[in-house]
């Protein structure tokens, strides 16, 4: 170990003071990509960079480059993140593994370190997805996964598009600006799960982004009077949607305890109570880290009936993505720099989706978590101690310190 | 049986005559209650019974009366019904009815018979309840059930009170208007259900309304990550829903097989793919003549557990009502009224409410239904063939006689 630690209570103040960037009167915070709280955060997250000595660059999608020189002119050692949120999101999504990334090199720089390699601290354009859809949209431009005219062409709900929102930001920057090479990218992120909570441990080694499936499921019926249609006689498609259902949920409990599937959108049409419902429209989404699982869910999805009570059953494959598996040397000097820190730990499959899972297919990539209180996120009771923060961020700073010491 | 018959080419076009007003690109008719299409097709039956030398009356409601007189000043046979459509609804439901009082009259007029007793022909205002809710508005309040008050400040969607809408469409009268006795009270209708169509029989002898309990069912969980909360970790409010309603239809469908039960309404929240349901509220309501089976059908919902899978459900009854049995002298003599025309016809409950519910409370009455193709009503597509909806006049026809003739 090297031994060197983060600052607990100036970590502490700099959360708050990003936090305070769109804080919600109950303590959240509501940041959304490119406006008005983000364009704040990110002046004062270029101005923090600054006041250490590093360079700020920003590429074509927005994204925000900050980097510490290093001795040797090599591919930098990234922490990364992103700083903007969902509405009424928390305090520590995004923004935790970016002021990570700023409280290791204020960590160097307070020791005098010069590093070896530069240090760079990312910060993504629009990971959440809650004002452009998709999702991790610029570290999805920066990796060839998404089209950038396609998605500079996104509008918000206000109709507002993503170039204009980024041209009015003042931080479109250069496509020459983005990066193509690195040591080691590291991106530190709350769980927003209950396991770490549960098992009482500081430290998620994350070994992958699993892979999924998302079906929507749509039963079509007939929609006719409740009180004077027979049983017998009726095409009801909520009744054939809950058979569905419950079917999906018996056979999919079969395959694997790790697996996890959500009918999360369902909707009832005319959703009048004195109609039977003549279409009924769900999705099924499922999420493991073994492909052959996801695949095994997908068939299972193929196979349901195409008529049921009836009701006509279409499905159809909304999306799908492959497990990404990160970066074997870099997740081994993670889990030393955490065993060396004597914190307790486990290996984790991420369930939700990062940029490093983007990042990963070019650069070699870890991601690290902390514990997240009650499993919550995106809302404003998401929390994290502390304590935990300050654990991973250590975390970070010894894996950091290896990688720039050729470890 | 009287050797009498109506004119059914003259009542084919004035059923074509009253679907003009408001009727849709798609041969269906929109015409909310006092909408402007209302009043004119109001003005109309108004000037069509003028013609006929009837004395027309509206009272503090907008209910239309329309009296030729009789030898005899006693209380009247009435022939009632409802000119207002649900939107997008068809040409047949409630316009029927009262079409069936006009062509009763003009045949007794063409036939030059001068009826013993008064024959009154009614058109009820808002039974449909789709501009101002609740259904069967009018005739609620003409037989106590409904508070007149509570009525006149009803909303539509747009803001406007029933008060003003009855106003400004000229047909508030007085309420020395209501009707208080009569001799009979008679309603054809639509069935807007497939059991005759299906059976092959003209005509429905209804001998009730059946009672009903309508309850909304609450399932409350907890929100979290779809891909990152292991499946033994959840409170999944949709999982608890569907098990519910496998639980309801499975013990339901043991009880009758006349029972008919409709979980119309449902709605997930916060109804995202990647977020596990929080809340699940639906209705479920259940219909049967018999009141002993509504009451086991309200002991199930009651008995549904109050946690389920770790989520909390309530049941809250939104409403009920007992089964209405229609009076047994008058179904009698449309019974004998069907079998003299030779028409093939079957006792029936109606699953649907109607204004005659509340007038057989305080008037001796009954119904009559004419099938519904494919049993769809409040649709453009609503139909029931013109030789089906002159059988029903003519049963209509032939009670009324049986009436007058004090049969």
């Amino acid at each position: 170990m090297h031994n060197i630690f983060v600052n607990g209570e100036r970590l502490q103040n700099t959360i708050e003071s990003f936090a305070d960037f769109g804080r919600t009167d109950k303590n959240g915070v509501t940041r959304l990509s490119l406006s008005d709280e983000d364009v704040k955060v990110r002046n004062y997250f270029r101005s923090c960079c600054e006041e250490l000595g590093m360079t700020v660059k920003v590429d074509d999608m927005g994204t925000m480059y900050a980097t510490l020189a290093g001795i040797e002119d090599k591919p930098p050692v990234v922490i990364g993140s992103h700083l903007d949120t969902v509405k009424k999101g928390g305090r520590f999504d995004g923004v935790l593994g970016v002021i990570a990334g700023l409280e290791v090199v204020r960590t160097l720089v307070d020791q005098g370190i010069k590093p070896q390699l530069p240090v760079m601290i990312m910060n993504f354009t629009n990971e959440e997805g809650a004002r452009f859809e998709p999702s991790m949209m610029a570290s999805g431009v920066l990796s060839g996964k998404f089209d950038k005219a396609a998605m500079l062409s996104k509008k918000d709900p206000e109709g507002t598009t993503f170039a204009e929102a980024l041209l009015a930001s003042g931080y479109a920057g250069e496509a020459d600006s983005r990066i193509k090479e690195a040591t080691a990218y590291l991106e530190l992120h709350i769980e927003q799960g209950p396991v770490l909570e549960k098992e009482a441990l500081a430290i998620g080694l994350v070994d992958c982004v699993v892979g999924m499936a998302c079906y929507e499921i749509e039963v079509t019926g007939e929609s006719d009077h409740a009180g004077t249609t027979p049983m017998g006689m009726r095409k009801d498609a909520l009744f054939a949607a809950t058979d569905i259902i419950t079917a999906l949920r018996s056979k999919l409990g079969l395959l694997d305890s790790e697996l996890v599937y959500t009918m999360g959108r369902m909707n009832v049409l005319p959703n009048i109570h004195t109609v039977i419902p003549n279409k009924v429209i769900f999705t099924i989404e499922a999420r493991h880290k073994d492909m052959d699982i996801v695949r095994e869910v997908e068939a299972i999805i193929q196979a349901l009936p195409e008529v049921l009570l009836e009701c006509e059953v279409t499905k159809t494959k909304l999306w799908g993505r492959d497990t990404v598996w990160f970066d074997a040397g870099i997740c081994s000097l993670v889990k030393q720099a955490t065993e060396s820190l004597g914190y307790s730990n486990r290996t984790i499959a991420s369930g939700a989706g990062h940029d490093a899972q983007f990042v990963a297919s070019f650069l070699p990539s870890a991601m690290i978590f902390v514990p997240s209180v009650n499993g919550k996120s995106h809302c404003e009771e998401e929390l994290t101690s502390y304590e935990d923060c300050e654990k991973g961020v250590n975390v970070v700073l010894q894996t950091v310190l290896s990688l720039l010491n050729g470890d």
